[in-house]
């Protein structure tokens, strides 16, 4: 660990939101900044153990109930191994659509069982708004896994925590949002987040995917500097962070106008030329072409890199809610 | 732990059935009174240790193939719960349709090749008698979660020892089971186990629903007292444990006749004004609407206590024949 | 464990090769014959280790992606308990067909994923060359755990292990494969890694189903005698390891065909009457009628068994590739 003077985090003790014993985490709309210094504070600390020794017994005892009513083989697994590098248990709930839920048993009674045998519960639901719903009926904490079209805070946190560990800061940086910023939940929430540090945001979208109003709205009540683009070439020199989505076919009406436009949104090695040395690529993964494969060994290509920054947030995360970090 | 004038359990040593090492758990009917007393003891013990220490290493380093034929979240949840709470391992098997099994390998293959990985292996199976080939195949000791509408002798442990924690005793009790009294394997198993002890059986059911002869032929033999009714007014009063089951669309011919009888067998916080302060109301779980959510603030609604002591139970139960309690 | 002089294994010091740490296990090619002295010692010494304390915390702390792109139970379970009688923990993937793999995410994005959670990979997946191109994208050690009609080369190893560890050695033995030679990739394997001993391989099989010539032409480049034959009177004698496959109906166009033929490929006890005592029956399970159950008694069914090697051969893999045997 750096010495207090150079580490860019908060010494533990000044935190005045440290209280996380029992708390549920469902909405990025719950963080404020001394949070998130907070919680990158923990998972750096992770890293550093993860490291250092792989596994440590500090949930050692405690059971995760990991219940996901659709698939998501990534974060599934960074939740298991979140709790298994910390030396606890997990009940794996992954074929939810043939279970009781099917005979007709509700959230909240399928939550309220599972409390009995867990310390802690991961859900994973295609209706925004369960992870409230599940909260409320818990008396544990319920760590939202995504629900629907709703949030997916901790994949907010990973991103922004990447972007901690890679850069240094979260302040004074330019954040190039690219591909479809309409449909994905993962980008809202991510300049949702940011939006409580010192950044400029550049969208660069088809026309038919930009960023949504109430999004920028909010974004733009905390004074944070937005512009809108239909190609990157222009803020490309400028920008510290390039988070790529996939701008899907099926958005499209006209498939011309697919066709026409799917080439501004694919990052290869030749377009990263007049990109900064010191920067980053970001992606939510599963990438499908719009990000070459060639560029993966490039070391600005962090999307390998930030899925195991997901691993340390929740790691944090489940030992903060379970009063243990 | 009371002490032992106090305790509603027998002194550990002094129960002659104790020697489950090895033994598999297969049916109610290989039970005694002695058994239950002891397996309760133990449970309880199990429940201490768990509000105390939440996890123990009792069974570290012992490993439980979770073999499940069909889908049961909180069955499978709850074993996988209770060996992990002993500091076990589980070898998680739930697509089995997708398995070996599909390929033709016969149940008893299925079950020697598990036992080479594993110590004890818990089966759920939708024929009727295939724990007990399991059983025969396997040296290691096989627990019954649940086979066809057979045997699910777990189920009905649990829902005895609830009774047990929740009133402090087994004799001299009035218990009423409510709804589909036919084809609810919980209540025919329930009925049988708790003609061990000395209690009075109300049945209130539709006609067509009817708790099933020969159950009451096998009860009556022990000198239980039974009574049928089709309404619960008359037996609530007097009801210690009301037992709820759910009323299915589907086993009316006549939708009309349904539609006629349905409200009968609800129950709801204005119908519990009619029933004792010192009783219960439990149910197997999953509930549709044959308990109102109204109710489940009521001390007396005890469903997801009921699940809790499931826990205690498998986890006896898994020590027990692992040769540890 | 026996004294040096009595033991069948090299001692561990002597072997040239024992640097397996952070090695890919793909395909029965890269073993020599000191690599399989080297990996059967330490299975045997797993074996000891299990037979005297059942598990124990070599690999504490350790984590394994079992990532299963089409469902195996035997091969799933087993390499989850090798990983748990380590003390190490398992990530369960076995629905990878919901996952973001249907999303369209590749093989080599999956597991440079998966290795930022995990600490070693196995992989099973329906595509021959798959573990491979996973091993090149992976910078952790992956286990190939069968890749179409590729390779399985856990499943070869168990298999000599088995023959090793029943018959005390792997010269100068005669060996008969029996039933389908033709798609079975198990006996394609087998006979691979036989040929780096003295034996004399028997082939008895169907016309239609004979070991394809250039597994043939392989072995004898190395020396090895084979002979092939379509029915098993005359090998069966002289034979001290059979290996059964399955001869699968749908192989031959006409139907009568296979009604002729079937009956000489079922082992049962009469037919066993010709046979040594000191011999063993194997087959990679699961079996349908290849061989009677009324088998599965005698002494020389070494089936089941062969299930617990895998078992041990699975955990020596695991801790060399970790480092730790």
């Amino acid at each position: 660990m750096p010495t207090e003077s150079q580490s860019p985090y908060l010494p533990f003790g000044e935190n005045k939101n440290a209280s996380w014993y029992g708390k549920d985490i469902l909405s990025v709309k719950q963080f404020n900044r001394a949070d998130l210094e907070y919680i990158f504070g923990v998972a750096h600390e992770m890293r550093g153990m993860v490291e250092r020794i792989g596994t440590f017994d500090l949930l050692k005892g405690k059971i995760l109930a990991n219940l996901f009513y659709e698939p998501s083989t990534r974060t599934s697994s960074s939740f298991t191994a979140a709790m298994e590098r910390l030396g606890g248990s997990v009940i794996p709930i992954n074929e939810v659509k043939y279970s009781s839920v099917t005979k007709g048993e509700s959230l909240t009674d399928t939550v309220r069982t599972l409390e009995c045998y867990a310390d802690v519960i991961v859900l994973r639901h295609p209706e925004t708004g369960s992870a409230a719903i599940a909260a409320k009926a818990a008396k544990k904490p319920v760590i939202n896994a995504g629900d629907g079209i709703g949030e997916h805070p901790t994949q907010a946190l990973l991103d922004t925590f990447t972007i901690m560990e890679e850069l240094g800061r979260l302040d004074n940086l330019t954040v190039t949002m690219l591909g479809d910023l309409k449909y994905g939940r993962t980008v809202h929430s991510l300049a949702r987040l940011l939006s409580l540090f010192k950044v400029k945001l550049n969208y660069v979208s088809p026309d038919i995917l930009r960023m949504p109003k109430e999004v920028m709205d909010e974004v733009a009540a905390k004074g944070i500097p937005q512009a809108e683009y239909s190609t990157l070439e222009k803020v490309l020199p400028e920008t510290d962070v390039l988070y790529v989505t996939r701008v899907q076919k099926e958005r499209f009406e006209d498939p011309a106008e697919y066709e026409k436009v799917k080439g501004a949104y694919v990052i290869d090695p030749e377009i990263m030329k007049a990109a900064k040395q010191e920067m980053i690529v970001m992606h939510p993964l599963p990438r499908v072409t719009e990000i070459s494969m060639d560029f993966d060994d490039d070391p600005r290509a962090a999307y390998f890199r930030q899925m195991e920054y997901g691993l340390y947030v929740r790691m944090a995360l489940l030992a903060m809610v379970l009063g243990k970090a």
